[in-house]
C-alpha cells in the first residue's frame, strides 16, 4: 500500500511502562515508516499508563506518561495493549478497554489462563480483537500458527520448554554438574526468577502456558486449574546422571495431548532423549513441538521471555489488529466447540523412570519385577548398579498409566529390601512411545 | 461460533488431483465437521480438476473430477486451491479464478518464484485472497509468522534448509561416508528426486523458496533470478570429513539477508557449526532460521514435502481464506514498499574454508597466506596435513567478500606449489560471524 492511499491514523495505548510496554514504545516509535507501510496507516502511541508517573522513563516522551489506566484503558483508542501483568486490575482494564471499542494485545499469561473465556466474550461481545502472541513462549510466533496455519488439521499432542528460568537451571546441572540448590543461588542472582521464584520452579508459570497451548490445540476450555503441575525442585544430579547414562536429558515439559477419552494437560520434570528435537533446546530457550495428523512434527524455537523478544510478538499483533481495523475484518475468537473432557492426571499413559535403593541380596530384582508386574507395569529396561550399601537399581518402564505407577511406587516402598524410591519421573520422545 | 449460526456454505474447487490435491480432498472430507466449527460455515468441494479423468481417484467423489481445468477455474468457487505446479497453465487458471472472484490457496513455488507480482496485482484488483503456505518448507508454518507475527520488527536475516532431499543426501554423507554419487543414486531409488533432478541438486527449488522468503522477509520484490544459485553435486567426502574435523556439517542453506546496501539472496552447500541449531536438522526435514532486531533468533522446524504435510499447510490457508469470507477482511497484501537494491554475489561477506593439496616443501604455507592477505581476505585458521604427494593445507577465512575471495582461488590456483583447490565453501552460524 503506497502512502498516498493512508487510511486514518490508528491509535495505541499502553497499560504498563516497565521493560516490555518501554520497548513497546520505542518499537512503535523506531519502525514508525515501516509500522505505517504495513498497516496502511499511520500508528500513534497516544498514553502510557504506570503506577508512577514521576518515575522517569527513557524513550516514551513525558507527556504521554499518564498513572490514571482506568482513564487509559477506556479512552477508545483503536487498541489497548496490557504489558503490566496480573489478574487484577489487569482484567478490569482489558474489559473497560473493550467496552470502549478497542481492540486488546495483552501479554498476560496468568489472567489468559485463569479467566480468558471472560476476555473472549467481551471481545466478542463488543466486536473488537484479542491477540496474545506474547504471552506464551516471548518471540516464538507460535500461537498464530496453532489458531490459523494448522486450523485445517488435527493436532493431537503439545509438547513445550516454555518456562526459559527453569530451562537454563536444568541445562546448567546437566552440563556443568551443579546441584539443585546452588543453581537456584545462581538463576536469582542473575535476576532471572519471577518475584514469586515457585512461579517458575514449581511450574506455574509453565503451567499458564500449557493451559493457554491446549485450549488453542484442542478447541477445548481449559483453564490454571485444569493442568497437572510437578516443579524441579526434587531433581538432583542423581537423576541428571541417570539420564546421561542412558542417553536422555531432563527438561521441565508442559505436555497436552488427546487421548481417546479427552484431553490431559501436564507440566513436570520428563526425561526425553538426546536425539529429540527439544533435547538440544539450551539455557534460556524456549520451544514447543507440535503433533498434528497431517502436518506430523513441528517445532518452534525462539527466545522466551525479555523485553525485546516480548516486545517483537506484541508488534505483530498490534500490526495484525491495526491491519484488521484498516480492512474491516476481524481476528479469530474463543473456539471450543469441540469440548473434550479434562481427564485427570492419574489416565495419562507415558513410560517412567524408577530409581531405586536397594538391599543387596538375591532375589530382589524378582521381587522387584513382581511389583510392577502385579500393578500393571510392564518393565522396558532395569539396570542394577554398585554392591552393598549402595546397590541400586534403575527402572525403566513401558507406557501405563499414571495411577498404575503410582501404585507400584506406593507398592515399592512398602517392600523391606526396597530403602529408598528416590527418583520417579516420565519420559517421553520416545520412537513408539 | 455455534451451529445455529453459520454462514452460507463456502464452495471450494481443486486445481490438481495428484498427491497433494487427494490428500487436502480427503482432509476436507474427512475433518468436515472441524472445518465447518472453525470456518463458521460449511465447506463443500465442489470440483477436482485433472489432466485424466478416467484414472481412478480413491477418496474423491467420481462426480467432482473434471477435465475442465478452465471451467473449474473460472467457476466462480469461494476458494480456488492449485496445486497442479508449474508455471503454465497454472498462472493462466489463477488469474481467470480470481478475476470469477475466487480467492486462491496456491502451493506453487515455482510460479510464485517468478511471477508473483502478477498474482499479487491480480488478487488486489479483484479484492480476494492470494495464500501459499505451503509454497515453502510444507507443513511448516512460516510465512504467515514472517507476513504477520513478526510484522512489527525488523528481519536482517533468514537462514533456511528448505530443499528435503538434498538435505537427505547430504546427511547420508555426512553419517555414513557416502559419496554423492551413491546417495545420488539411492535418492533416485526411493523416489525423493523431482522428474528434473536438478531442481533438487543444483539448488532451483531451494532457490525458488529463497526468493519467496526473501521477498516477504525484506518487504521488497524478489524473483528467481535474483538469486546466487549453487548446488551440491561438486560436494565430497573430503569436504564432508574435513568439516567434522573442524566440527562443521555440511547443508545446502538458503540465504537471504539485509546488508548496510541492500538485499542478497544465495543458495549453496554451507558449513554451519553442528552446534548451530540448523545442523541437527537431519534427513528430509526442513527448517528456517530467522534473525530479525528485537525478536532475536527464531526457528521453525517440520517436514518440508509429502501429501498429507503440505494438505495440512493448504487447508490452513483454504480455512483463512474462508473465515475472511465469512468475516468480511481480507488477508495481507503483497508488500514491497522497502525497494532494497538487490545486490550481486560478489557483495555478499561471509567466512570460508578452502581445502588446497599443496607441494611439501618449505615456504608454502608463507606463499599462499600472501595469496590471501594480497587479496584482502584474512586467514583465521589454517592447517596442515600430510606428507610428500599428499601434502594438503586447510585454510578457514574470517569475513570477506565473495569477490575477494574468487580472486584469491584464482590467484591461488596460479601458483605452481599449489596442485589442486579442490574445496571451496562459504561458512556460516559462527558466533560473531
Amino acid at each position: 500500500m503506497s502512502s498516498g492511499e493512508l487510511a486514518r491514523p490508528l491509535t495505541v495505548a499502553l497499560l504498563g511502562g516497565g521493560t516490555v510496554g518501554s520497548e513497546v514504545a520505542r518499537l512503535i516509535s523506531e519502525n514508525a515508516h515501516d509500522l505505517t507501510e504495513r498497516v496502511g496507516a499511520d500508528v500513534v502511541l497516544t498514553a502510557v499508563a504506570v503506577r508512577d508517573a514521576s518515575k522517569p522513563r527513557p524513550g516514551i516522551a513525558a507527556d504521554l506518561i499518564s498513572d490514571d489506566a482506568a482513564a487509559v484503558a477506556s479512552s477508545g483508542v483503536d487498541i489497548v495493549v496490557e504489558v503490566m501483568g496480573g489478574i487484577e486490575p489487569a482484567r478490569s482494564l482489558i474489559l473497560a478497554a473493550m467496552e470502549a471499542g478497542s481492540s486488546v494485545v495483552t501479554a498476560n499469561k496468568a489472567l489468559l489462563a485463569a479467566d480468558g473465556a471472560t476476555l473472549y466474550e467481551a471481545a466478542a461481545r463488543n466486536g473488537v480483537d484479542l491477540y496474545f502472541e506474547a504471552a506464551v513462549a516471548g518471540a516464538i510466533p507460535l500461537l498464530r500458527p496453532l489458531r490459523e496455519s494448522l486450523s485445517g488439521d488435527k493436532v493431537t499432542r503439545v509438547l513445550g520448554i516454555v518456562n526459559g528460568t527453569t530451562n537454563f537451571m536444568l541445562t546448567k546441572m546437566d552440563e556443568e554438574g551443579v546441584d539443585y540448590a546452588d543453581v537456584y543461588a545462581e538463576a536469582a542472582e542473575l535476576g532471572y526468577l519471577e518475584a514469586d521464584p515457585r512461579l517458575d520452579v514449581d511450574g506455574h508459570d509453565a503451567a499458564a502456558k500449557a493451559a493457554i497451548l491446549a485450549e488453542l490445540a484442542f478447541h477445548t476450555r481449559i483453564t490454571l486449574d485444569d493442568v497437572y503441575c510437578e516443579g524441579i525442585s526434587a531433581v538432583t544430579q542423581e537423576d541428571i546422571r541417570a539420564a546421561q547414562q542412558m542417553g536422555f536429558v531432563i527438561k521441565l515439559l508442559a505436555v497436552a495431548e488427546r487421548t481417546d477419552d479427552g484431553v490431559i494437560v501436564r507440566v513436570h520434570p520428563t526425561m526425553l532423549p538426546r536425539s529429540h528435537p527439544l533435547a538440544s533446546v539450551r539455557g534460556a530457550f524456549n520451544a514447543v513441538f507440535v503433533e498434528a495428523e497431517a502436518a506430523g512434527e513441528v517445532m518452534f524455537y525462539g527466545r522466551g521471555a525479555g523485553g525485546a523478544p516480548t516486545a517483537s510478538a506484541v508488534l505483530g499483533d498490534v500490526v495484525t489488529a491495526a491491519r484488521n481495523r484498516v480492512g474491516g475484518g476481524l481476528g479469530p475468537g474463543e473456539s471450543t466447540y469441540s469440548n473434550l473432557p479434562v481427564l485427570p492426571i492419574g489416565a495419562a499413559m507415558t513410560r517412567y523412570y524408577v530409581n531405586l535403593d536397594v538391599a543387596d541380596r538375591p532375589g530382589v530384582l524378582a521381587s522387584i519385577a513382581s511389583a510392577f508386574a502385579d500393578n500393571g507395569v510392564s518393565i522396558q529396561v532395569v539396570r542394577q548398579d554398585g554392591h552393598g550399601e549402595d546397590a541400586g537399581l534403575i527402572v525403566r518402564t513401558h507406557r501405563a498409566t499414571d495411577a498404575a505407577l503410582r501404585k507400584t511406587v506406593e507398592h515399592l516402598s512398602q517392600l523391606d529390601m526396597v530403602k529408598r524410591v528416590h527418583g520417579v519421573m516420565r519420559v517421553e520422545g520416545e520412537a513408539g512411545a
